[in-house]
């Protein structure tokens, strides 16, 4: 197979080429966003500053590259291209926005800056640094930026990429802004705009109520984002546990991280008229029960352990809400709630929110498509009528979509079961390992056991485990099958 | 809903009457092997003959019971019978085995006599038992006798029951045999006489091999029908351990067990003259590649850790046969052998021999079948080209037995995922809580952890725990689907 490039245009161009030019626009966005601590640190007078402004001086470059490089490319993505692209640029990126972790304090390591930037970007949360409450303000915001650009960037992908790609039963959430076929670009406008009205909209709402509640503004802005982002770090080792005395934050916060959590296209809709659009969407009601009945039995078994009830519930919400909508925060040490409450996190691990939302996990509606099919076959070893027609929100489920959920469920579990022998050979005990895989591949934070617990840090973990991770996070972020397909070698065969 | 029912004859009896009916001789086998252990005892002047003799009374009694409330009625079974005859059949007889060991010593409390028998009924092997070498020849006997009973009831279950019922996905082993449409009773004579007679064939080898290489008499019958049927129960507290330093009959162990995991009707065709029967089949490939490649690694990974080859070899072959086979003999506390080898053997208890075997597990045509809905599903999203049409063992892939190995692969998870959590609320940790529920389904024998591993026992669980331990191993044991379609109202609907 010999494939001439033709990088100055004519008819037939390098397939690899609108990618390329597409990730130099996300590149440049990453270098503009790293001018905010940068900007911070000027004022503060802060040393770190040039540490800054070398990394967006690295990745400028690496956008005056590509964009040389691809100048009179025109954009036109095929569904190779977009599951290139997909995985190149949260790879990429979270590789650049590394740079500032390694060259300024705390002058990480290699491994450590890419675990810690690889954990923001993909919204996960889990923490290499200790001693957070003494990084310089400027790294808190930066903290704060990888995570919010990793959220927005998820519920697009949500929306617009993967129910296109039909990755995981994603087909399911196929509307307009999906639609990429026989077009340059999609109609996504509209929509893109909206989304991201909403999310910095809802951003802003949490940064000026977290402020009226009490906290710095630099802590008020840091946590607003990585709250809405479903990310997790917070400006102290301790996690919100900074703030377990003042309720009425943990309570703002556990609202902000659900709002996070919901499809942001249901916001839209809510938006431009349909009032209960929200309300009446299956996958909604599902995420709002499960949390209601985890909530209320935690909540009882706490109190029946002689906690004061408005506390227990209190915590109990939090950290319930936290880890389900994978973002990780800990108001608390929950893993110290006794055997029910840990076998009961453990398992919340593997949830999620909804799908088009900044959440990761398996998500609800696959947990919902999963229990119509096991109805029906049960119905149908009663009966042996044959299939039963389902519907979902009222779509009726293709074979398509089950066999997308179906094959994403396996690979889920896989992944994770993989991933933890491989930390096992690491010489991490079986709940650190089990409990370390699903926290990365569903994008949690943190896990259960003494070291990666929530009261833990995964700064002590071996290297070879932190790069381990790094894949899962990863892997899991882009619905695992959207990395797996790059590794058959049909996807090659042009 | 206003059924009669008609006891003595006529055109319409009560459904519930061919069921009771066939109870009435599957008890009737039980009673006469109670004569076995009862024998000897009386032959050794043990007291203890008595609580077999009083147990069989029991049973006998509820033989003519049964008998005379349905002497004039036709076995007529239909789907509907054969569920609750399949579920009956399972817990009336492990009810009923217990007996003895309430009756006489070891004076079991009802819950550890009931856990002892379903343990043993359902092959998983469990113990609560301290103290094995001390108990009467007849109640070591009884226990390989359960065993034993359980084993070859699951073959025949697996051969002519569960195909024709569909569970699972065993519509695949659909053969004449489990071909009961419009017939009263099944062509099954010359298969199940054929089982039968190769059981006992192997059986007996196994018990002169076991003898020949220094095991008492009463040790080697008891090992060989706890082998075949990849039972478990040893006439030791530490298991095969007590044979530890004699390899050739750890060797003997592992290809015994090895049998009892093949597929039994493969047995058949090659006695009838298919010689390469055995080896053309996908399950038995898959199976001892995976036994090959595992034991190879840990086996490696042992002698790095600094153990004699032959000896790290021998070991590593007998414990993984014996929990992929779902046997549960330990050779050697394996849960010592480092974090790689903990999450190997945590993971091996989940797969299990072959269908129609005695083994439990989720087996392994249901990976190999998973596995090739994975590949299409990644070939899917390369391509969009939809349906690949797809063979195992050179029969066309149904979407009836995909979405049966579906169905049962997420029910397989959701049962052991309830179970444990019900067992973490007992207050068990959380790897003796997965390990033991997943054990428990899988029908293999021991856990992880310090209580349940395989230095320990089940004793000091809580009684709660015993009991959802026993739902486990019965639902596993009967494929998980056949008790729950029990449960859903449509069942019962007439």
């Amino acid at each position: 197979m010999t494939i001439r490039p033709r990088w100055q245009g004519g008819e037939r161009i390098h397939r690899w080429a609108p990618v390329l030019k597409v990730l130099a626009v996300l590149w440049l966005v990453l270098a503009l966003f790293m001018a905010v601590p940068l900007v911070v640190l000027l004022i503060e007078k802060d040393p770190d500053a040039r540490a800054f402004l070398l990394s967006m001086l690295v990745v400028l470059l690496a956008v005056a590259l590509a964009w040389l490089a691809t100048v009179k490319v025109a954009v036109e993505l095929k569904p190779w291209q977009m599951f290139v692209l997909t995985t190149l640029s949260w790879v990429t990126i979270s590789g650049f926005a590394s740079l500032p972790l390694v060259f300024g304090a705390p002058h990480l390591s290699f491994t450590n800056a890419v675990f810690e930037s690889v954990s923001a970007i993909t919204t996960t949360g889990s923490t290499v640094l200790v001693g957070i409450e003494g990084l310089s303000d400027g790294l808190k915001l930066w903290r704060g930026i990888m995570q919010w650009l990793g959220g927005i960037g998820i519920i697009v992908m949500g929306i617009a990429i993967l129910p296109f790609l039909k990755v995981g039963g994603m087909r399911l959430f196929h509307t307009e802004s999906s639609d990429w076929s026989d077009k340059v670009m999609p109609r996504t406008g509209g929509i893109a705009k909206a989304t991201l009205s909403i999310y910095v909209g809802f951003t802003s709402l949490a940064g000026v109520a977290y402020w009226l509640g009490g906290m710095t503004p630099l802590d008020a802005v840091v946590h607003a984002m990585t709250s809405l982002a479903t990310g997790g770090f917070a400006n102290f080792d301790a996690s919100f546990g900074a703030y377990a005395d003042q309720p009425h934050l943990l309570w703002l916060a556990t609202l902000f991280m659900l709002a996070g959590a919901l499809p942001f296209v249901l916001y839209i809709r809510t938006l431009r008229g349909a009032r209960l659009a929200l309300w009446r969407d299956q996958q909604v009601q599902g995420l709002l029960l499960l949390l209601g009945l985890v909530i209320l039995l935690l909540s009882a078994w706490r109190s029946w352990q002689g906690v004061a009830p408005f506390d227990a519930l209190t915590h109990v919400a939090f950290n319930v809400v936290s880890v389900v909508t994978t973002t990780g925060y800990a108001s608390q040490d929950y893993s110290l709630w006794g055997p029910l409450a840990y076998a009961a996190f453990f398992y919340l691990t593997f949830v999620g929110g909804c799908s088009g939302s900044t959440s990761g996990g398996m998500k609800i509606f696959r947990f919902q498509i999963a229990a119509i099919l096991l109805r029906n076959q049960l119905r149908f070893l009663s009966h042996s009528q044959g299939i039963f027609a389902s519907r979902y929100n009222g779509q009726p489920l293709t074979d398509d979509v089950t066999r997308g959920v179906v094959a994403f469920s396996f690979f889920f579990f896989l992944t994770i079961a993989g991933l933890a022998l491989g930390l096992a050979l690491q010489g991490l005990d079986l709940v650190t390992a089990l409990s370390g895989a699903a926290t990365a591949v569903a994008n949690v934070g943190p896990g259960l056991g003494e070291t990666i617990g929530p009261a833990g840090n995964f700064a002590s973990l071996p290297e070879a485990a932190k790069w381990l991770l790094c894949l899962g996070m990863l892997m899991g972020r882009l619905e695992i099958l959207t990395v797996l397909v790059l590794l058959t070698p049909t996807f090659w065969r042009r």
